[in-house]
This record gives structure tokens, C-alpha cells and sequence, in this order.
């Protein structure tokens, strides 16, 4: 393997094939998406995608197994009429700025030989969400920002860069006239962020035209708040006694000068 | 995309045309006298340039649309029987060290196909400004280095290095037997330097036998000082304040021993 | 030299062969295995290997010549009708990403060409040992985990990272559908560790069917447990010492506020 | 430029030459030997060598023209009868761990092209030295050692490194059956080395059987020795006043605590 390659398992034909990215990032937000939507909707595989430009090491798998570090297409076929989907997902990012690059390319020629009509790619946005997550979405063309906006996206703020797979393939995509729309999410992006998920996921389901069950992205939420509260109390307790030892300290300088 | 690649997107001929670069840099100078030239002159679009090793990401543009890190090359139609002008500059230099010699190569073959009689490229030069920002120049021969000290620049100090592709573009021109300049002018490159920037543009409007409005550029001058000024003062209080510390630091340590 | 390169000493053939590898990395244990299986079992040179990939330095020898880092292939026939042994060592393993993938593929290509029926590599897993280190298995297939466990290796916890080439050779192999099976020693790994080398070597006899006098490997353990004491005794002092230290901090502290 | 490339300057035919290199390394040893050599014995320029691996920035020459990075043959022609000389000397190593097995890789063919016959490579061991700085001999066979002895070098202690040019090509000539030696001689290489240079020129001379002047170099040395002289007393300055600090420290903390 001297280049990234992708190795198909199936030879289907898809009807006009929706592509949905989402790779680890900023709160794995397109990560969490992209396998809720899968495994709601029984995804089945279609191809892998392997790279030396990934880690240079393997996984062992639950059976005792190994596998290179890889990116994954599912394919989902659409019984009422609309797009069929294709889901890309993975275990991780290439790590070179070249290799970035080279993967993007790889996935976009794929798309191009599954005859995909459009692509969604899905990722974070670093900044804490007042409430529910804002979704901010960026385009190659006016018409698929403009359904963006109607599913429930915002307009993404200007000169903001969207860094990585999610980026790249959106430019590349733009070159070659394809169809494409990014859509970022508020998060801090420190932790898993299943909230910031569920937003996009409300956006998306509109946007696609489709419904998968959120129940059990719920008890995430529920368990990811749990969590959150606890680090929120040990860095509170951490700043107190940051706190006052520098008290202790001013006290010793103004005692001694 | 797998290697840097140039997108014209007019074929059109052009008269003994004159390459001028200014990437971002020292001071973002090259980059602010092409712009200004670029403005002034209502140059039109010439090509894209993309490359694979520009960063990872993309932009997001006003309207909400994005697209990946490029240079561009604009050009001016010299209306009164001088040189054609070519403008390149762009968001960003290459990442790695292959990278800036591929774009600088790209940038050059380029250049030969649009049959570019010359070559000037523009950067700062790590040096405090007594007054006027100095401006210095070297060539790929003393025809070119006669010129340009004729226009008002000083000669280079030997040794200096000239990093990036201002300096590789000279470089690799050598080797073709292209005429090149470079100008540097001197800034202390933390911040936009507008001054310095029409250091460079009144050597270049002489070089070239053009004139263009510097009003705007003006308004920025006064700008920026009033940012330095502000600088400056934050730089002294906090100056101050250190100064305080160690005296208390002092007198701990004298009261002691 | 432009990429790795298998270079053979001689032009053999041999019956089913099975590749051992075992390159420098956690406590050295891969290179001491197999080091220690070539030399009881008098293996004989049958290939180098060469990669502009590897640090750029060469190594002077005894006889104060000089070579180029690299792997060795050697070979051992078995005479009691079993498969024969190739193993694969050297000074270092790949150091880019991309490196590592090539390495990996030449050396894979090589086994190939060799008509290699199995692999076996070898590695370190960072976990201090209760008793005897553990040694744990993954392979590309259940039919070699299950040779592997019944010659006494645990199963690999799921999730754990194979990282190098120990790993890649495996996800490779899998990819070309070869068998091949890794086994990772408990090791601290600062230091290299015959000690964790000697339970694999225990596994690696069972499942090869072969026997090695491992007298030289006690001799090497007894001396790294004398080292490992010393480092001991070294560590217990520093830490009284800082303990010291921090006392008195501790009572200048509460002196003073 | 994708590649490293040499430019011929001239088309000759040299009598059994021996490659001479030295480039910018420890204590720039190398790089003095070489340039000392082609001072005295008028050699006359061969060819440049660039390389996209280089980095990336021109350099300014003393008439305000520019030039890549490179580095330089030069020949001597031998009137006696012994062998012609071409020395390699240049501005910088390559940047990236490829990149100098590419520029090694380079500056054999073109050595090979020129019909060379032995490869002298000359570099700094990083000792400090007692009287005379030792120079050790590390070579590609045992005759090419044998005659580095005898010209008065010691043997190469073994397991030592040889980084960078001077090691590959000593590597690299090996796998093709190329004779080559390489001279280390002992430097604290910190800064420019004109004594451990004249070591290495009094071996190298008797080797070769030439003859230079190097009164130009023992006034290098005089002058190198009273730089350092200067540099140690400001380092006895240094170490006192901080003997001072720690000595208030200590008093400090006993009469607190």
C-alpha cells in the first residue's frame, strides 16, 4: 500500500447517493452523528478505505482479531422514494498535511464512481452553546446553503476555517463542481459531545427527509451531563485551593518586605 | 489533487508582462502592495493555485460559501504601450520545506507560459525603521539590480537570507535565466505594516512607470500607528510593573541574608 | 536509494517458511527473541534490507568499517521435516508515518517472494509484570489465535494499539489474507528485558515445535535484575531527598503566614 | 526542481580523481578542511548541486545578486602524476531524514559519472580533545582503513554513529562497492574548529601525498583560541555569581526554617 486505497466489499448500485462524513474531531461530533444515523438505519458496508498516511499501527478487535486503521462506507437504500445515503466514518484523521490531502481526494473519487449527487460533511465548532447547540452551515453553491438554512442551520460566520477531512472535501468537491455543505456544531469539544450530536442530527433528519429514533442518544446526553458535572466540581475545588495559595503567598511578600 | 496546480481561468495574451509577488509574510507586506496595486489598478482574475501543501482547511467566505487556501493571479493591461502586469498573492505559503520549492516551481512554469519578461517578489526585513522604512533590493543580475537602486532601493546586506517564495522564486529564476528582484523593506513584522508596504509601492511606481492613489493605504497608516501607540503603552506599564517585583524580590533577599 | 530495498545474499529455497520478526522497540524484547533464537540455531544470512526511510547516520563496526542502518533477513532450515524459520531483525524501524507503511510493505513483499506461509511478530506491552510477564496474542485469523492461546498466550485486550511494525506487518498481512499472529510481552520497557523475552520465547517453542537452549538468556536476566536493583535503591533515595525538601518548604510556609 | 539535481559548469575528464567531502557539521570541520584545500590548490569549479530538501530561502551575495542554497564541486588537476582532486563543499545539509539519503543518493552518481575512485568524507566527533585532537578513520574495506592508519589516524571506536552526508555516502558507496573512508576528528563543535581542522589536514596531506600552506589557518587558530579564552572567563564569571545566588538561598532558608 504505497497510496490510500478503497476496497469496496460490495458492487451496488445506489440510487442518487447522499454522502455523510463525519470523522473524529472536536467533540466527536461527526463521529456520534454518522454511527446514530447507521445503526438506526441498519447500514450495511460497502467499502473500506485504507491509508499510510494513517497511524502507523493497528487496533485488536473484541475477538482477538487486529485491523488497520481504516475509514468505513455504509450504504443505506431508501425504500420511500428520496436519496439513498452513504455513511463514511472511521477510526481516525490522516496525520500529514499531504496525506490529509490525498485521503480527501480518495474519498471524493469514490463518491464520484458511486455517482453521489451531494455530500454532507459534519463537524465541530469550538464555542460553549448557550443553550441548544447552534449549527452552522457552509456551502458550495447558494441553493444547498439555502436548504441548509431551512433545515434549521445558521449561516457560518465568515473567514471561519473548517479544518480537516470535513474541510478539505467540501474544496476539493467545489473544484470539481460537485454538490456539497459542511455543518459544524457549538462545542467545546474537550469531551464526547452527544448534545451538540442531537443537534445536528435534528437538522439533518429534516434536511434529508428522514426520521431515526434519538432514545438512546438520549441516555448519552443524560450520562455525558453526569459527567460534566463532576469535572465542573473537581476544577472548582482545584481553583479554590489555587486560590488560596496565593493568598498564602502575597501574605509571606508583604509580611517580609 | 496531487500535485500544485494552476486553473486559469482566462486565456488571454499579455504584453512583456511583469510577475509581481506578495504573499503573506514579515509585516503581511507583500501581501498589502499587491493588494493595494491589485485595487488601485482594477486588475482582473487571471488563475488559481492550489496546492496539497497549503494547510488542511478551508474558508468560509462572506456568503456563506468556503474554499480551500490558494493563491491568485490577477493582471492589469498596460494601456499606455509599457509592460502588462501579472499580481500573484493568496491566503497562504506551502507547509513544508518540498512544499514551498513545488509551489515556487508551479508559480515559475506558470510564469513561462505567460511569457513574463520579469520577475519582482516582495517581503519584509526583520529591522526597526529609523524613519522611512528602507527598502532593499537584490537580483538575479546587476541589470535588474541597477534598476531597482535607480528606483530608490538600497542595496541587500550580503548573507541576508531572503526565506519563503519571495526568496525561491529569485532563486529557481537563476537557474532559468529570468530576471528577478527582490524587495525588502524594513518592518518589525508583528503586526500589518501598511508603512512600511508604501515603502515598497513608491519604489515599485517608479521601477514601473505607473501611478496609483495611496489615500487608502494612508488611512491604514494612521490606523496602525494608533494601535502601536496603544501597544506601546500596555508594553510600559507592564515593564513597570516588573520592575516593582524585582525591587521587592530584591529587598526580601537584602533584609534576609 | 530511493525506496526500501531487499537486497539477497543468497538464492535459497525453502519448505513452508514461517517469519519470525522482532525489531528494536518496547524493552527490546522482539530484537532479543529472535536474536536469541538465530544464534542457538545458528541461522544463516539470507538477506538485507535498506531504507531511506531509516535515521540518517551509518554505524561503525568492530573492524572500523561502517554500514547503513538496516534489517536482516536469516534463515534456518529444519531438518525434522517441520516448517523452516525466517527471521527478521535490524537497528531500527522506519521514522515518518509513510516510512513505516513502506518498511512494511517491502518486508511483506519479500516474505511473499519467499512463499512465506505464516508470520509471527513480536512486541512489548506496557504493564509491569506480577510474576512471570504474560504474553498476549491477536492474529489476522481464529485458527492462528487458537494455535497461539494453546501454546499458552493470553487473549489481547480488545482496543490495545500494536504500534509498528510488529503491528502494520499484521494489518497488511490481513489485507493480502496471510496469516500471521503478534505477541506482546508485559514490559516497563525503559530498559531492555530478557526476562519478558524468555515467556515469549516459551510460547514461541510450543507453537513452532522447536527447542532452544535459553542458559545465555538466565545469565542476561540475572545481570538486568542486579541493574533494575541498583536503579531501585537510586530511586528510593531521590525520593527521600524530595520528601526532605518538601518538608522544609512545607514548615518555611507555615513560619511565615 | 522535484528533485536534487547537479549543473555541470564544465565537461572534463579528470585522472582518477578522489572525492573530497566536507560539509557544514560539528565544529564545521568539515567544511574548513575542504575550503582550506581549494584556497591553496586554486581549484576551479566543477558543478552546483540544489535540492528541493534544502531550505527554504536564498542567500544574498556580496553584489546584491542571490542564490539558492547549494553545494559546490570543485577539481584540482595533480601536475605530479598522483590523483585529481574534487572537492564538495555547500551552505547546508539536507532538512529532512529522505531528503539526505536523496542528496547522498545525488552526489554518487554524479561521483560515479565522473569516474571517481576512493570518496574521502570528513566530519567532528563531539569530544573534547586532550593535546592534539585525534582524528579516527572509519572505512568501506580494509585496505582504505589500513592506508588511514598509516597516514596517521586512529581506528574509529565501534557503535559510533557517523551522522548526516558524511555517514551515507560512506553507506551508500559500500552497497555499491565503492572505496571510501571517513575522518572524525575530536571537537566540542560548538564553534567553528580551525584546530581540529589542521588534524585532519595533516592526515589527509600525508594520504594524499600533497602538500598545502596553512599559515592562513594557524592564524584562524590564534584567533579561535582567544575567542574561547574570552568565553571561559565570561563562563567563570557566570558560575561564580551563581554559586553566590545559591550560597543567599541556603542562608535564607536555615535561618527561616
Amino acid at each position: 500500500m504505497k497510496e490510500t486505497m478503497v476496497i469496496a466489499k460490495e458492487n451496488i448500485e445506489l440510487k442518487d447517493p447522499v454522502l455523510i462524513e463525519g470523522l473524529p474531531g472536536l467533540g466527536m461530533v461527526g463521529k456520534i452523528v454518522v454511527e446514530q444515523l447507521m445503526k438506526q438505519m441498519k447500514a450495511k458496508k460497502l467499502a473500506d478505505l485504507y491509508s499510510p498516511h494513517f497511524a502507523y499501527y493497528v487496533l485488536v478487535t473484541d475477538d482477538g482479531s487486529i485491523r488497520l486503521l481504516r475509514s468505513e462506507f455504509h450504504y443505506w437504500r431508501n425504500e420511500d422514494g428520496g436519496n439513498d445515503l452513504i455513511f463514511l466514518t472511521g477510526d481516525s484523521q490522516a496525520q500529514t498535511i499531504e496525506g490529509q490531502y490525498e485521503v480527501a481526494n480518495a474519498i471524493l473519487d469514490f463518491a464520484e464512481k458511486q455517482d453521489v449527487k451531494r455530500i454532507i460533511t459534519i463537524g465541530g465548532y469550538r464555542e460553549e452553546a448557550k443553550d441548544e447547540p447552534q449549527v452552522f452551515a457552509s456551502a458550495t453553491n447558494e441553493a444547498m446553503l439555502k436548504r441548509a438554512l431551512e433545515a434549521g442551520a445558521q449561516n457560518s460566520p465568515a473567514g471561519n476555517p473548517i479544518v480537516g477531512t470535513a474541510g478539505l472535501l467540501l474544496g476539493l468537491a467545489k473544484l470539481k463542481d460537485l454538490d456539497a455543505v459542511c455543518f459544524l456544531v457549538e462545542t467545546l469539544g474537550y469531551l464526547p459531545d452527544p448534545k451538540a450530536a442531537k443537534s445536528i442530527l435534528a437538522v439533518l433528519m429534516k434536511m434529508l427527509g428522514v426520521k431515526v429514533d434519538l432514545k438512546g442518544l438520549d441516555k448519552e446526553i443524560a450520562k455525558s451531563e453526569q459527567i460534566e458535572e463532576k469535572i465542573k466540581v473537581i476544577e472548582e475545588q482545584r481553583r479554590t485551593s489555587e486560590k488560596r495559595r496565593h493568598k498564602i503567598e502575597e501574605e509571606k511578600t508583604s509580611y517580609i518586605s
